[in-house]
């Protein structure tokens, strides 16, 4: 509900959802067209799309003017009945929440999530002129509470849309783990025939410089023109504003608390690049998109830990850990190291049938335990590298490869074994 | 000891160590001067300097040439007693190990700790041109091995020396933990009044492109020109050869396993770069050089832990390590979350008087927990944020907090007070 004053302004002005307005304030002008308001906005605050893609919040006063410079061809219907064009593709959004689904509330300065994604695809119209759209809300939760069931639950939700007609799933996600949820949906949908793409925000909707509109849109442009299968997380490239990076699910780590790019490719380059105009730049071969089936394989074994190593590490305060485990990810230091102390705890978990995953906290290059007495001290003890795996995918992979294997010694092959494109065959070049 | 063989060969061409060569193996012919042998090499390896500063090591046969090109202006005299120039700065190198001071044994491909850190000195004869250089072994460890009580000796052995008449202090030291390190000894030496500078090599000594000399002589030109007191990093900046980055102690992160220009400044650029003529590029502002005495306070509480915080963690799996612990650091996801289950864990290890501090595992960026629910019912719990802090950083100054405060409070004030350029004041700018 906008504030009284403000419903009458627009009203005067005759200004509806879709309208490009002049909106001046303070003796400033911002165009744009006026986008829904949501519930939890302030009552004095508008949205505005503005030509960059990006929404903005502007507060109004009694002495603000708005002014309508031209209404849409085809008006913004929120919350109509799906439309259905003969000749594009199906896009399905499954909703998980996070921040781009997610609205601020200027009053108190909280984020809330969003109700309905529906609110989510009627920002971002023109994403109805290239795909047709169908949205359901899966759950709505901030990401760090995504646990392996939502993993679950999701991966047969994507596959089930897949199956029933759809040629792409776009899962808006919350960035904190969203790596490790692409990861582990990688997983366990295996050899996908069609794009599943993740796709975050860095800053909620109705925020000046919002990415949730343009994320959004970059993702739907792959699915309909990449002709690439597999789980993907697309995020803004760089700095700037115009260019979109395509991440395999399994290489790619959230490397910024708040930048808009703080998503990068870990060891390799992103697999292919958007830009605004919708240009596709592949950086590396895939697979082509097919109608075959999709199979989910979503059996998790959850007794899997990830910790990091540090200086100073004590065996005798994680004992309890690593015996309780079925799997242990460690991110070791440089090309995997643990200290001294720490390998007969490893060989003391690895005798009792735990598995013991070396990946490095450098994140960047690939563990090699040949190199120094510790590593093959660790090597000896029973531990596995995992070449350039990054330590988050080995933690969601060992989860997966314990569940879906009848033995240790095959859930150590499958570690070893590139499955998502989550590790490199390629020696190391010391 | 070289083979016979090639002991005739260097004899006959009067080739001594310190001479220009071009020695001819297979057709290939390589100009440098002659290294010491080292006794862990092959007996049948020559390490020549290259012009580029780098060391390689060549495999000799019976039917290999050796040519002596020209012959030093003064000789390299290994094991000579350290002669004093006048008018030269005075370094005292601390050994510590590493592969900066380790050699390949070519014929097992292991890697062994030097035995002498003048075997280090001779290997790179320009450095007594700028410097009289004094050297001593602390220890010789692999730095997975460093513990708080190494950490405690190295600060005391650096101020000693620096008190003792030393203008500089360079320790060499392993890449694995080097960041760690070099953190802790920050918080220990405080306003130390000279420089200290961490330097490491990702190639030993003996190998191709080994960056061990050239990293140790710009520490040297550093710390001969630069007039800057502190603790600081020095390695390879860039994938080339000619530059390399000064880092802040507390700053810096390995960032690769292996690539020379492993380490990283984080969130902060390099303080300084120097290029391979001793030309110094500052960054930012810092304190010059004094004459002041250096105190240590090396006190650390090593009831302190280091957690990556990652989807599905479970409180009840962790609880013993939060209860035993003083002091926890979370690396949380985005800007420093964990899931709403390990909150009141959170409480309870706070309410037990443990020091929860909060760093994200995105590494670049902020901490923020007043966004989200989640960072609010953190934040009522009792963890406490550190801005820009790395979390290896944050795990050092939490274990000297927590042993040179007479309070929990007073523990986190110091988290939370910027000592040695550990943290930036600004705020985000979401």
């Amino acid at each position: 509900m906008y504030a009284d004053f403000l419903s009458k302004k627009l009203s005067d002005a005759g200004a509806d959802e879709g309208c490009m307005l002049n909106v001046t304030v303070a003796g400033k002008t911002y165009k744009g067209v006026l986008m829904p308001h949501h519930e939890f906005s302030g009552q004095d605050i508008i949205i505005l799309k503005m030509k960059s893609g990006y929404n903005i919040g502007i507060r109004l006063d009694e002495s603000s003017q708005i002014e309508v410079v031209s209404r849409p061809v085809e008006r913004v219907k929120p919350e109509t009945a799906e439309e259905t064009k003969k000749g594009l593709k199906t896009i399905v959004l499954i909703g998980t929440g996070g921040t781009i689904a997610s609205y601020v509330d200027y009053r108190t300065g909280a984020v809330h999530p969003a109700l309905s994604t529906s609110d989510m695809i009627n920002a971002v119209p023109e994403i109805k002129e290239i795909a047709n759209i169908k949205a359901n809300v899966l759950f709505s939760i901030f990401s760090e509470n995504m646990t392996v069931p939502h993993w679950q639950q999701l991966a047969k939700a994507i596959a089930d849309e897949l199956n029933n007609g759809a040629d792409a799933v776009i899962v808006p996600h919350g960035t904190d783990t969203m790596g490790y949820t692409a990861a582990a949906v990688a997983f366990m949908l295996g050899d996908v025939s069609k794009p599943v793409i993740f796709v975050g925000a860095q800053r909620s909707s109705d925020r000046p410089s919002s990415d949730a509109s343009s994320n959004l849109m970059a993702a739907a442009r792959f699915c309909v023109n990449g002709n690439r299968a597999g789980v993907f997380v697309v995020m803004h490239d760089g700095s700037g504003d115009d260019v979109f990076a395509v991440h395999n699910g399994t290489r790619v780590r959230k490397m910024h608390t708040s930048r808009r790019d703080a998503f990068k490719s870990i060891n390799v380059p992103p697999v292919a690049l958007v830009d605004r105009a919708g240009k596709i730049t592949f950086n590396c071969d895939g697979r082509p998109v097919s109608k075959d089936r999709v199979e989910v394989r979503s059996d998790m074994c959850q007794d899997v830990v990830l910790l990091q190593f540090y200086p100073g590490m004590d065996p005798v305060l994680f004992r309890d850990i690593f015996m309780k485990s079925k799997g242990v990810v460690i991110s070791g230091s440089g090309l995997g190291h643990v200290n001294s102390n720490m390998v007969p705890l490893i060989k003391e978990a690895v005798d009792n049938g735990t598995i013991v995953v070396i990946t490095s906290q450098c994140l960047n290059g690939r563990t090699n335990l040949n190199v120094y007495n510790t590593g093959r001290d660790m090597l000896n003890a029973g531990a596995i590298t995992v070449m350039d795996m990054l330590p988050e995918t080995a933690y969601a992979k060992l989860m997966w490869a314990l569940a879906n294997t009848k033995s240790t010694e095959a859930a150590k092959g499958v570690m070893k074994t590139p499955l998502a494109g989550e590790m490199s065959d390629r020696r190391v070049m010391l």
